[in-house]
C-alpha cells in the first residue's frame, strides 16, 4: 500500500478526532507510513474513545500543542471551524510541516488558510477525499474507508512542490486514488455533480409537500422517485454549511440545470427531438461508472 | 385473494400480449377469476410465445375477434396506439362488456377513448398500474407482478358504477392496492413523483455533460450522483411519449420546481433559513416511504 519513497510521518497530528481524520491515522498505521499519532478533540470523552480504539498514541485538547513538533497536521474539524483553528495552529507549525483539511469545498477553505496562515500559507494543501462520511464519530473510522476513494488535492501557486508530494504520497498511501486540481474546478465540479443534486432533491420534495395535493402524490412515489431525492434526507447542518460556502458555483451549475431544463421543455412538443435528447442523457448515463466511493458530501 | 363477491370473467381479451397484458392474465388466473383467455398479438411468434407459456388460451391478430364476446378487456399496447385499437375494438364489443387500459398517463387515454368510443365510453375505465416495466416481453409476464402494487382508476362521471366496480375487484384479485381519481389529479401526481424526476435527471446528465469539463466533473461523481440520476438511463421511446403526452402536467410541475429551486437559491446566503429549509424537506423524505411498487414508468 505503502508509496515505496515515502518516509514514514514522524509525527502525525490529527486536529478532529472523528471518522476522517481516525480513519486517515488508521490507514497510515495499517500503510506502516507514521510513527506516532497525536490527537485533538474537545470533549474529553472522545480523546479517551480515540485513544481507546487504539486510533491515536496521544491525545490532547489544544491543537498548538500537538501540531508542534509534528511533521503533518490534517485539519479533520467542521469547515467552520477551520480559519480559527488554524489561526490557534499557526504560531506552533515547524517551517517543514505538511497541514492539510479534508473538507467538502475548497475555495472558502483557501480563503481561510491565506487569512490565517500569512506567509506559512506555502505549507498547507488543500484536500477533499470524497469518501463516506454518513456515520460520523471515530468509532467508525477505518484503515479502509480511503481505500480506492478519489481525493482531490487543489494546491495554490505558492505551495511547496515537496509538500504537495508528500501530500499526494500520503494519500496514495492510504489506498485512495488522487488527483489535483485548481479549487476553483473542484468547487465547479463538486457543485455539479454532488452539491446541485443535494438542493434539487431537497426542492423536488420541497415542492410536491407544499401542493395541497402532497400527501397523496408523495402516496404514489415508487423506486425512481426513492432514489432520486435519497440524498434529500441528508443531514442538515453538513448540508447548509456546504451549499452555503459553495454558492457561487452550485448558482452556476443551477443556470446550468435551468438551461438543459427549458431545452426539455421546448422539445416536450416535439417528440422527434424529445427522443433525440433523453437518447443522449440515456447513454451518457448509461456509459458512465461511480467513483469507487462510498457515500459522501 | 379473490375478492369475495368476484364473480369469474368468462372470458378475458388481452390486447397485446406482453409484460402487463400477459401478468394481468396469470394474475387472474391463479385467483381463479378466469375462465378462458385469449391474446391478441400482431406478430406470429408472440402469439404462439403466449400460448406455449400457458399465459392465454387462445391467441389471434384481430383485437376486434379477441373483443367480440369478451366480459373483460384489457388494452396493453403502447399508449399512442391506444385510439387506433379502440376504434377497431369498438363495433365487435358486448353492451355489458368492461374495457381497461394500463397507460401511465390518463387524460390522453381518456380523450383517445371518448373520440373513438363514442356512447361506449361508460364502458371504460382507465387503469393504471404502477407495476415494473423495466422488463418487457411476456416471457417476464408473471402473477405476482401487480401484488402489492397500486393501481389507480380514473373513472369518467359516465362510467358505469358496476362496471367500475368490477374494475376494482378484478385489479384487487391480483393482488394490488386499488384507488380511484380524477385522470387529472393521476397526471398531476404521476407528473410530480415520476415524469419530473426523469425529465430533471435527464436534463441534469445534460448540463453536465454540455460543459467543457463536463467528462472531469463526471469523474468525480459518486453514489448521490448514481442514485439521483439512475432513471436518466431509462429508455428514450417510453419516455418520450410520457413525457409528451402528459406535457402540460410536467410543465406545471415544473413551474413548481422551479419556483422551489428560487426560494433555495434565495436561502443560499441566510444560513439559518437554508437550515431550515433542508431540514423541512429532509424531514418529509425521512418520513416518506416508496409505494410497494417495483421500478415503473
Amino acid at each position: 500500500m505503502s508509496a515505496p519513497d515515502l518516509a514514514p510521518v514522524r509525527r502525525l497530528a490529527i486536529i478532529g478526532c472523528g471518522l476522517m481524520g481516525g480513519s486517515f491515522a488508521l490507514a497510515l498505521r495499517a500503510a506502516g507510513a507514521v510513527r506516532h499519532t497525536v490527537g485533538v478533540a474537545r470533549s474529553e470523552r472522545a480523546r479517551a474513545q480515540a485513544l481507546a480504539l487504539g486510533v491515536v498514541d496521544q491525545a490532547c485538547a489544544d491543537p498548538a500543542m500537538a501540531a508542534a513538533d509534528a511533521d503533518v497536521v490534517l485539519l479533520a474539524v467542521p469547515v467552520a471551524a477551520t480559519e480559527a483553528t488554524l489561526r490557534t495552529l499557526a504560531p506552533a507549525l515547524a517551517p517543514d510541516a505538511l497541514v492539510m483539511d479534508v473538507g467538502s469545498t475548497k475555495a472558502d477553505v483557501v480563503a481561510a488558510a491565506r487569512a490565517a496562515l500569512g506567509q506559512r500559507l506555502a505549507q498547507f494543501v488543500p484536500a477533499h477525499p470524497i469518501a463516506g462520511k454518513e456515520k460520523a464519530g471515530v468509532e467508525h473510522a477505518s484503515a479502509a474507508l480511503y481505500r480506492g476513494c478519489q481525493v482531490v488535492l487543489t494546491p495554490l501557486p505558492d505551495t511547496h512542490p515537496e509538500l504537495l508530494a508528500r501530500a499526494q504520497a500520503l494519500w496514495a498511501a492510504t489506498g485512495a486514488r488522487v488527483r489535483t486540481m485548481t479549487p476553483e474546478a473542484h468547487d465547479s465540479a463538486l457543485a455539479a455533480v454532488s452539491h446541485l443534486p443535494h438542493l434539487v432533491a431537497f426542492a423536488a420534495v420541497r415542492a410536491i409537500a407544499e401542493q395541497p395535493q402532497g400527501a397523496q402524490m408523495l402516496a404514489l412515489a415508487g423506486p425512481g422517485f426513492r432514489d432520486f431525492t435519497r440524498i434529500a434526507a441528508s443531514d442538515a447542518t453538513v448540508w447548509r454549511d456546504i451549499l452555503h460556502a459553495n454558492a457561487t458555483q452550485v448558482r452556476a451549475q443551477a443556470q446550468a440545470l435551468r438551461a438543459a431544463l427549458d431545452a426539455f421543455d421546448a422539445a416536450l412538443d416535439d417528440p422527434a427531438r424529445l427522443h433525440e435528447m433523453i437518447e443522449d442523457a440515456s447513454r451518457v448515463r448509461r456509459a458512465w461508472t461511480p467513483a469507487g466511493a462510498p457515500d459522501s458530501p
